[in-house]
């Protein structure tokens, strides 16, 4: 009984792990529709997106079957229960990489404002901090993921940097406008993709020392768009 | 024990809809600042966000001793499962209530664009779908939810108009950048708190029927900003 539970507390995490390659695999493609302006690319992001639709479903089914079959406790419980949650945050992933997608699209209509340079950084960093959240995952190392989550804050830096230099070009050139707001809309997204990588970080460190990190005393940060 | 049980699922469902109350209420606050134009109101809304936080963690912590301690079956489970879901949920509702708040303390900083209008309609299209989206989680009603998941798309429609409205103002006056940004931004806020509440919905009507209704075809939209 025993090796057929481990067999399947396996499995959930291949089919996670699997969809958190397709969720990354998705922000790589998204943006490099971007970088080349080529529309063609993006297709392929439309199309995972259903894949990962279906993912998330089998996996919240093969997670709700072990709690209702197998009754686990403690911390093979904790797997189950952030492994839900895990699940969730690479589908909202996944969307943004879509939107980012759809926001291309808009953008695409437009000559080049600008040659891209902070975007394709916050992709990066967005990128990585999704493959080590989910290494720390499987490795179940709460270190790893107190180091993932220290790099959301590059990613909001940066977002703020392009959002300030945008607004410029937008106030001192009207006929910018549409392409300085989808440019501005990509940077949320891949901040997005940051905060739900974010989450996953601290799925993981719950999941290994049962100690809840969330919503530590953050200083507000009122004076900015959110 | 049966009947600790079913008072320990009480005591879950009640939390929950306290913590619904409580983010029902910071999204009618932070409107309110946001029309009348008052900055001090907004304080509500900061303070509230620390409870939900606690709530949040509280709410957590219930649920798992409940699958830890109780190795709950079948229509319990999915009371506990739709528990965990409803309350990220909730959370992330309060996030954007906050959100709100914090693009009217820069948007208070000039003078008013025009009157409003379309952004207090989505606010209180959004509360609706928040409440009706709770009471069919109490009722165990999928057809109220469904009803419920349906006024999404005015919420989508309004963020569309919105949008295309202050995109205008934007080309026309350069001036205006800054307000027509915030009001954007405070329509998208809006837009995901409906969202929010249409995962909600699901998770109700996965919660009583078994079957998940997540991801039927919708129809692209890509010529739209996400």
């Amino acid at each position: 009984m025993e090796r057929i539970f481990d067999k399947e507390l396996n499995a959930l995490k291949e089919r996670l792990l699997y969809m958190g390659s397709m969720a990354q695999g998705m922000i790589r493609v998204a943006i490099k529709g971007l970088v080349e302006r080529d529309e063609s690319i993006l297709e392929e992001v439309f199309k995972n997106e259903e894949e990962v639709n279906h993912l998330q479903i089998e996996i919240d089914d093969m997670a709700m079957r072990l709690l209702a079959l197998r009754q686990p406790m403690a911390v093979d419980l904790r797997f189950i229960a952030a492994s839900i949650k895990i699940n969730s945050e690479l589908e909202r992933i996944a969307d943004q990489a879509v939107n980012v997608c759809q926001n291309t699209q808009v953008l695409l209509k437009y000559p080049l404002l600008k040659p891209l340079i902070d975007i394709p950084r916050m992709a990066e960093i967005a990128q990585k901090m999704l493959n080590d959240s989910l290494e720390a995952f499987v490795n179940r190392d709460p270190d790893q993921a107190q180091v993932t989550l220290a790099e959301d804050d590059k990613l909001d830096g940066l977002k703020d940097q392009i959002f300030r230099e945008l607004l410029t070009y937008m106030i001192s050139d009207p006929t910018t406008v549409q392409r300085a707001l989808c440019l501005i809309l990509i940077s949320r997204n891949l901040e997005r993709i940051g905060d739900h990588a974010t989450n996953v970080c601290e799925d993981v460190i719950y999941m290994v020392q049962g100690r809840d990190i969330r919503h530590p005393q953050k200083p507000s940060t009122p004076m900015k768009f959110h």
